[in-house]
Parts: structure tokens; C-alpha cells; sequence
């Protein structure tokens, strides 16, 4: 980071460490508020090294280059969970600022220490075991039955990280690393619901509305916010959940909370139990681009500077925020001229990766009255991007 | 430009002559839309280099630096208006693609031609008369009444360039330079409107709602969209105005046309003459950011390129947009985080330009539905940012 690039008057750098479509998508509220990006980027054609300056090529284990780019930076985020602990200690032991903290970020980084916290606290979870070989899955198949949702507790997403077995003996090959594992009951749930919660380091915080995330394959297809016919309880029960774990975890910045929507056996109403933690701008709370007075990517690096959070209430009663995945098109460029001319209102943010089959390479956004009609415009879009659609 | 930095897929790269706040407002879209933007800046530390990657040094005069630079875009567009025609004609002599052509932008660039142009195609315009010497000045004066508006045809904006006089004599020192000078009658004015209109190469347009622009010693200060209480009739023959003049000029990208308001002698009924024109994004469209479904530079972007227009109706009811002048703070981001505090459905943008007295150096908005709150949310904190609110 040269100090030619920092803005006059006094505003700070910000550094992320990753340089994908998250650190990306800081780059729009960043030049509207007049902070300086760097982005520690995997590659000189990272999403996000194609629209910032700033974006010198290290990787997320090289210690001395982690150091080098967080020496000219006046704050660290992140754009993933990925980095090592050592290396954040590193940082840690050089006095640089850190948001969110190690001590927080850890429970984004290990599913065992995220449950084990929450459960301390109280927080609705799964019932969940640590399991070590396939006799203690197996104990814990015979308490909650199968399948079980078993988790390596480190770098996993989206599917990756994560079977279903329906018989303990199929998850040897995952005992033979050697390492604890997570044992999770396979919740039987009405809908995925995500939340979004902001926290600075002076503890304001701030909840966008509950949205409900629609998956397909275990990948996030379409999040539609707020949450259709919501039951007023369990939205502020889960506002106040993720209050309380960003508190309690001391989370500095944006964190996702994704939860299952189930049905509570004794009363029969509606109630939530949590999935994951994302401590960073996450896919739940991409529709906040168009659809909130305040996106993630504005109070994310509002949070992490400390500055006051921006108002988060919806800018129109619907938003359809659907995902594209990369498809038949290798060249997007003439479907995306279609797109634009099919749906002049549609807000098109493609992320400058290349097409692979499966890849989340950009999402549309959709905002209005009529839900149903959102969806379809939102869902045409994309499937015509992914080569799935003819017309 | 280097090919490294466009983004995979078949998308292009924009080029845009000149640094300034309406290249760097271009960066946002361009990142959400997947387009490289490539910036001629007048220094290393313009408004626009510190949020573009590829922003090569270069001067408007400069035509090898602007040949070369051209030569890596696969379009060139405009941050302002001042690049000689000369360099332009070298451009197209080299196949450029420009937009605006030449042939449309001289109608920005020499206010002679374009009140001409405007008054052979019945566009309302004030009585005007192009004059070379105190005696020409005075010949109108005789008919259209003192004071009278007497313009540089080339170069002026924001006040410079213009004058009012009220005795010929005074400016004799102008006609000195021996160029001939445009004068217009001071139109009795009951307000300042402007219109912005987006027309594409293949003949799509799009025209904003009229706004009310309110300026304090000819500099644009806010801009209310749409302008409160505007007769219907008036804004269906303004926007059919910008409409026919971006056609019959064949503009591309967006252009701003600048109005007064009059009451028809005739008829007592408003009608509106045209005061400027500018082709290119423009302060008076600065509103369309937070408060339009498109934003004119997105607009701007897809114009130029050809793509399909986006939808330009407003996000709500209102939506206020104040300029920041520079003031007394040099270092602006502590009244940045007061004004942050203050107001969370703010939305600043600040052009990471130097602070001098009296020079825009940024703009904020806000949108709802109280227009009275809305302007004087806009304009505490555009106070604040200048020094002159110390609460």
C-alpha cells in the first residue's frame, strides 16, 4: 500500500486479506465513503485485484507477506476464514488491528468450538456431538438417529466439509485424518432462514431483516428478503440471538447467521436452531447491495473502522437477491446483454471470475411489490446466464 | 491498459478522458457490472486514480498520451468536456470509438453552436445574439434589456465564464481576446430545473424525473427529484425536449440539460428555456445513486457501450442531494464519523479530492418521504463537512 493511494483528509486504509467477490464488493461503498482498499489477493486476476489499486499477491499461510501488507494498513479484515492461526497470531503479537479478532474469528474457522460456545450460552443448536471414530458416530446415530450430518470443524463451505451418512461405517475414510469430527442430527427443518448482524468495536450493533435462503444441492440458489410470512416471535427471537452471539463472541464487523426454521414439538410453533456462522460479508446478505438503505459491504467496513453503522431497513417491501452459477457460457458477455435488455430493472453484479460449471460467478438482485414476479425475473436471469434457458 | 486487469468472459474496457469525481463515481458500476474501467488522469492522485487500477497519467492536450491511451479501451468516453478537437479529430482519425462523437460534443464544448443548433430546432432558448464588441453587446442590450448574460463560448462552468453585465462597457476587457462572445437575455426566472437523458448509439433513451436544482452564487448547491409540485405538462414537454435534442444532436451516453422555469407571458402557464447542456454524467443527476433503480453512471456505462438501458424511475418519493463544498476542516474524517453518527440513512460520497475552500469535494443524499426533513438532513451535514455547523 503506497500512500499515494490513501485519500487526503485523514481517512484510513483498509486492508483484506483475500482477494475474492467479498473484498470485491467492499470496493463500491469504499470509494463512496472515501476509504482506501488493499486487498491481499491469491492472484493478480482476483475478483477483487481486477477493481482495486491496491491489491499486492500473497497468500494466506505466507506469513511475511501477511505482515509486509498489514504494516501499511490502517485496520485488517478478511474475505474468508481460511487464514491460519499462527499467522493471525503473528499479526496479533505486531499490534495490528484485527476486526473481527482471532479470538472471535476462531468461532467462524472450527464448527466444534462454534457449538461448543453456543450451547454454553444457550443458543438453539442442533443436538451435535465431537466424534472421534466410527463407534462414538455410531453411539450418536442410536440417540438421534440417522442420517447424521457429519462435518470436518475446519474449512469447509457450501457443501464442501459436509456428508450425510446413513451408516456410520461409510465415514471411515474421514476417522483415518485422524481428527475430531462434528456430529450434527439431521434437523428436520420447515425452511433455511439467514441473518445478518453488524458489530463494531464499541458494541453498536445493527440487524437487517430476517431473510429466508433458498439451497439447492447445499449451495445457495436464491434468498428472498425479508423472509415470507415470518412469524413475529421468532424474528425477534433470532434478531436477538445474533445480538447476543456477536456480543458474547465479541464479533467486530458483518456476521451471517444461518439458521434452520423448525417447529417446536411441545407448542407446535415456530422456532429456529442454528446452522453456521459466517464472520464476514456473506451470499445471505448480498441482496442488501440494492435492497437495504446500508449494504454489508458499507457497514462491514463501517464496523471494522469503528465508525457509526448505517441504517439497515429495506429500501422496498420485496427483494430477490439469486445467484449465478457458472454454466454453458464461457464468454457471459452477449447473455448478459440480453439479460439487461429482458429486464431494465434487474441490478446485474458479476464478480470478473471465469465461467466454471458450478462456480458462483455473480448474482442478480430484484426489488418491488409482487414477490412471485420477483422471483421469476430474478431465476430467469440467472438460469439465461448459466446457458439453461433459450429464450 | 493492460489486458491482466479485463475482467474474463468477453467484457470490455471504457476509457475515460480525465480523472475527476464522475470517472471516479463510474468505478462503482463498473465494478457490479463486470466492465474494466481504464482512466487518463491529470495526475496520479486525481479523484479517479485512487479507485481505478489501470489510471495512466496524461494531459487533454496531449494527443500521443491520449492516441496510446485510446488504443487499450474498447470505447472512449469523457470526464469532462474540455479535450481539444484536434486531439478528437486524431482519435477518429484513428478509428476511436467515442462517445459522445465530436460532432455531438461540440454542442457541449461551444455554447455559440449549440444555441444555435437549439434555437433552428425550436427548443425554447433565451434571446441570445453572438457579439464581438462593446457596440454588438450594446445593440442587444438596446432590445433584451440590461443586465445581460454574457458567456465565453468555450470553457466555462460553475460561474466561470460567465458574467453579468449591466452597463457594455464593462466588458470590453473581454472582448479583447478578439473571440466572439455569446450574449442571452437574464431570464426572470421562477426556478432552475435540470433534466437528464441517456441515448445509446443505437437509439434507446431514458430520461430521468425533472429535478429542482438550487443554486447559491451560481454554483449547484441541492437538487430535490423529483422538483416538488412540477407542472405535468411541463415535465412531459421538458422530457420530450431532452429527448429530441439528445436525438437530433445524436448524443450517446448521458447528458444533462439545464432549464429555468418561466411563466408563459401568453399564457401564465410555466414553461422552461434552455440555459446549458452537458454531455457526460452531471451534478445535477448525482441523486440517481441512492434514488434511482439505474444510477447516470451505470446509465453512462451501458450507454456507451450500447447495452440495453437500465430502469431510471426513483427509489422513493424523494430523494435530496446537497453538495459538499471545501470548508474549514482539512481533515475531514472526524466531521465525517460526527456526521455518520448523526444521520445512519445518510449515504456520503466524498471524491478523495484535497479540501480548498469553495471546491466540491463530495455530495450526500437521502431519500423518503418528507421532504422538508430530507433537505435539512442534507444540509446540516453537508454544513458539518464544511466547518460552518459546529453542534
Amino acid at each position: 500500500m503506497t500512500d499515494a493511494l490513501r485519500a487526503p483528509g485523514g481517512f484510513p486504509v483498509v486492508g483484506i486479506i483475500g482477494g475474492g467477490q467479498l473484498a470485491r464488493m467492499c470496493q463500491p461503498p469504499a470509494v463512496a465513503l472515501s476509504l482506501t482498499l488493499s486487498v491481499l489477493s491469491e492472484s493478480p486476476d482476483a475478483a477483487a485485484a481486477l477493481v482495486v489499486p491496491s491489491a499486492p499477491v500473497g497468500q494466506k499461510d505466507d506469513v511475511e507477506a501477511i505482515r509486509a501488507f498489514a504494516s501499511g494498513c490502517d485496520v485488517v479484515t478478511f474475505d474468508h476464514e481460511l487464514v491460519p492461526l499462527d499467522v493471525l497470531a503473528a499479526l496479533e503479537a505486531d499490534g495490528v488491528k484485527m476486526h473481527p479478532s482471532p479470538k472471535a474469528l476462531v468461532h467462524a474457522q472450527d464448527k466444534l468450538v462454534m457449538r461448543r460456545r453456543l450451547t454454553q450460552l444457550g443458543i438453539p443448536c442442533p443436538a451435535w456431538a465431537q466424534v472421534s471414530d466410527v463407534a462414538e458416530l455410531k453411539a450418536f446415530a442410536d440417540v438421534h438417529g440417522l442420517p447424521v450430518i457429519l462435518k470436518t470443524p475446519r474449512g469447509g463451505y457450501d457443501g464442501r466439509g459436509v456428508r450425510v451418512i446413513h451408516d456410520p461405517r461409510d465415514a471411515a475414510d474421514w476417522f483415518a485424518h485422524r481428527e475430531p469430527l462434528l456430529a450434527e442430527e439431521a434437523v428436520d427443518f420447515t425452511r433455511e432462514l439467514a441473518v445478518m448482524v453488524a458489530r463494531s468495536p464499541s458494541g453498536q450493533g445493527a440487524v437487517w431483516p430476517v431473510v429466508h435462503t433458498v439451497q439447492t444441492d447445499g449451495i445457495c440458489t436464491e434468498v428472498i428478503a425479508p423472509a415470507p410470512d415470518l412469524d413475529g416471535d421468532l424474528q425477534g427471537a433470532v434478531t436477538q440471538a445474533a445480538l447476543r452471539i456477536a456480543g458474547e463472541l465479541d464479533v467486530t464487523g458483518v456476521m451471517a447467521v444461518e439458521l434452520f426454521e423448525v417447529q417446536d414439538r411441545a407448542s407446535g410453533r415456530p422456532t429456529f436452531v442454528v446452522n453456521e456462522l459466517a464472520m464476514r460479508p456473506h451470499n445471505s446478505g448480498h441482496w442488501t447491495i440494492d435492497g437495504s438503505v446500508t449494504s454489508q459491504f458499507e457497514q462491514h467496513l463501517r464496523a471494522v473502522l469503528d465508525l457509526p453503522l448505517g441504517e439497515v431497513t429495506a429500501r422496498a417491501p420485496w427483494t430477490v437477491m439469486t445467484n449465478v452459477l457458472g454454466g454453458d457460457y464461457l464468454e457471459l458477455y452477449p447473455a448478459y446483454r440480453h439479460i439487461l435488455a429482458r429486464d431494465p430493472g434487474l441490478k446485474v453484479h458479476l464478480y470478473g471470475k471465469g465461467v466454471r460449471p458450478g462456480r458462483k460467478i455473480g448474482h442478480v438482485t430484484v426489488c418491488g411489490g409482487d414477490l412471485d414476479a420477483l422471483r421469476a425475473r430474478g431465476a430467469h436471469a440467472a438460469d439465461y446466464l448459466q446457458g439453461t434457458v433459450k429464450e
